[in-house]
């Protein structure tokens, strides 16, 4: 199949791209390098040094043998959306492309006008290019667990049979979203389920859990195709930020009272999940959601996993609670649904020591490139006003 | 008390200002007259005549002796948002400032863009500035019943009590909107919620039915406070288009198979409910929802209600289905709630053969200014390409 891939620059999109390229299909990678940007203005950069996209693409051809197609483009530009789909004639577009960052989408006023508007313009000139270039095509959305917040329901995927004064009916899922990053991919779920119904097109909107993991089989065949690896407060996530701290010889940092309960996966997990949802595509209108994810963890539970697997390697490792930067329940109830890719034949990689020592072990290759001051929370979500001041002035705005 | 209206040069703006202005309130009006420009591009006008804002502003002080703030500015412009809350220091801002129909954002991917990006980035904007200058002031702001869509189920004002698999929560209830317009009142709806929790703002969302209605108990002071008055196919709405259609002497058009159930309100009752929102504040923290209409009706009902209104006064009228542009259930369940604005004391102005009769008589006096051609439906849902693209050619583009 021709897969395009947008976002291909980024953690998850450029390991998707060689995974897809190994299996066999035709790919391209979008990309306007936005999130380089992003970094600078931050001071912030990948753990282990990445080449660029066009060299990475150039030493897997050199490599493997296999292209894969380049086009550097922004989504926010419609006649460059229309202009790559119709060069590429995608069989199926995996929507990476946006701005992937709560904290960042909360910095200020500035930041978080240009998540909802990067975000929702892209998905949307997605849509509009699909419809008249390549109707047929079918759209793997990336979207996020958070989009639901913390119900204290089961989460389903997507929609719920609501019953209600004697009659039923099946709706979209509630949505309770926690930040304006959150909110952007709510806001491009309702206009993709839109969309479906409206023009026909076919969607699944993959609602991911929390990535972790640095290395997939692709990354592993040459240490110039590692992919972008955040630890720092806006781009990293958990696991991955628990492990430098470790690494680095930092107490691990945990939010609040810690009893926030959050699903996460591998990101070997992630290509997987990927490819399952472009080979069993979606019917012409239908719009569907897979929650994404493999395991559930409270964050507490996480670090201390990690702090002991680093004692084991003599890495000396303390868990402190730190004052929660966000507005979030520390303590709820969390029961998300997530069969519909287990039935399609995802078989887990679950979180295992032998995993965090090869996170650990890799890392420690790099311990020298860590920042430890890019790793505590600064960005609060109701900070007060002359804090956010203070903030516009550290980051004086893009 | 200080009452800023975004939007206050447009149809219900304009009104709701003089309104608040005559009981006592301090009333700043605020506008880009983008309208004016949307008007332009689509070759659109209002059916009466209309001066100004500036002009109105200084007739209304003539008139009454009571001064409105004028304030002229795009809610897009950050800076000049936080300037003008800054400068007015309002207790309630209400907040009509937004592209207000749907077949306008059904028109091109420009369209349905901008709609998005002007209503929800002016309303981040407008709660960004409300938290830095102003975060005592509640804001008033106008949704739409459309957000809802046309659900299986009874309808709540906002939220719904849950029960599933043996459990319960009170959540967001979910939408089904029908339009990119009425998405981007979802998207703002999800926004102001999240900023009521994560910031303690307080927000009442009005999730208004279709009005209609000419006069109000101001417009009716002086002939030069006239407000803007649609009956074209973007920016007209079922009623007055129906009393234009049937002055005009052409056939009242009905889409499809007029099964639709809308809620319908009178433009008296608006300013009254928004009267009943300002100054029966939501609490710190608190974002409610009232259904905002008072009346039900179906589409079809209504144009026979207007032709029968109409043949009293010699005027052959004759209702007509046409194909229906959109995309939308043609016969469905419809059972909305409307109790809050009931008990907080609105009292409503039911649709009569009086008031159809006063609007009709209103209309025959601009009889000569009807341009029938603007009002039959051009704009599809899900139009074929080659269709799209002769409408891009009629519209070239904002």
């Amino acid at each position: 199949m021709r897969v395009l891939i947008l976002g291909g620059d980024g953690y998850l999109g450029w390991p998707t791209a060689m995974y897809l390229s190994r299996r066999g299909h035709a790919v391209g990678v979008m990309d306007n390098f936005a999130k380089r940007r992003w970094e600078m203005e931050l001071n912030v950069e990948p753990l282990i040094p990445i080449r660029t996209l066009h060299d990475r693409v150039e030493i897997w051809r050199e490599i493997t043998g296999l292209p894969i197609e380049l086009f550097v483009g922004d989504l926010r530009n419609y006649g460059v959306v229309e202009g790559v789909l119709d060069a590429f004639r995608p069989d199926v577009i995996v929507h990476y492309g946006e701005q992937p960052s709560a904290p960042y989408s909360m910095i200020d006023q500035n930041r978080a006008v240009f998540t909802q508007m990067n975000n929702v313009t892209g998905t949307l000139n997605v849509l509009w290019a699909m419809r008249k270039t390549v109707p047929d095509c079918r759209l793997v959305k990336l979207g996020t667990m958070g989009e639901y917040g913390t119900p204290n329901i089961d989460i389903e995927e997507g929609s719920i049979e609501i019953e209600h004064k004697g009659r039923r009916d099946f709706l979209p899922f509630p949505c309770q979203p926690g930040s304006f990053y959150h909110l952007s991919k709510v806001h491009d779920s309702h206009n993709i389920r839109f969309a479906c119904r409206t023009w026909k097109l076919a969607a699944t909107d993959l609602h991911q859990g929390v990535v972790y993991g640095i290395e997939t089989d692709e990354t592993e065949l040459d240490s110039r195709l590692a992919t972008s690896f955040h630890y720092d407060e806006v781009f990293g996530t958990a696991i991955n930020r628990f492990c430098v701290q470790a690494v680095a010889g930092i107490p691990l940092t945990v939010y609040g009272r810690c009893g926030q309960n959050r699903c996460f996966l591998n990101i070997c997990d992630t290509l997987r999940c990927v490819e399952l949802a472009v080979t069993n595509p979606a019917k012409p209108g239908e719009y569907r959601v897979f929650n994404q994810f493999t395991e559930i963890f409270s964050v507490n539970q996480l670090a201390e996993s990690v702090a002991q697997q680093a004692r084991k390697l003599g890495i000396r490792a303390d868990v402190v609670r730190v004052e929660n930067p966000r507005v979030e329940l520390e303590e709820h109830y969390y029961n998300p649904a997530h069969t519909k890719l287990l039935q399609l034949g995802l078989q887990p990689h679950c979180l295992s020591d032998v995993l965090l020592d090869n996170m650990l072990q890799r890392i420690v290759e790099f311990k020298e490139r860590i920042k430890p001051d890019i790793i505590l929370p600064h960005i609060k979500w109701n900070g007060n006003a002359s804090e956010l001041e203070e903030m516009k002035l550290m980051w004086a705005g893009a």
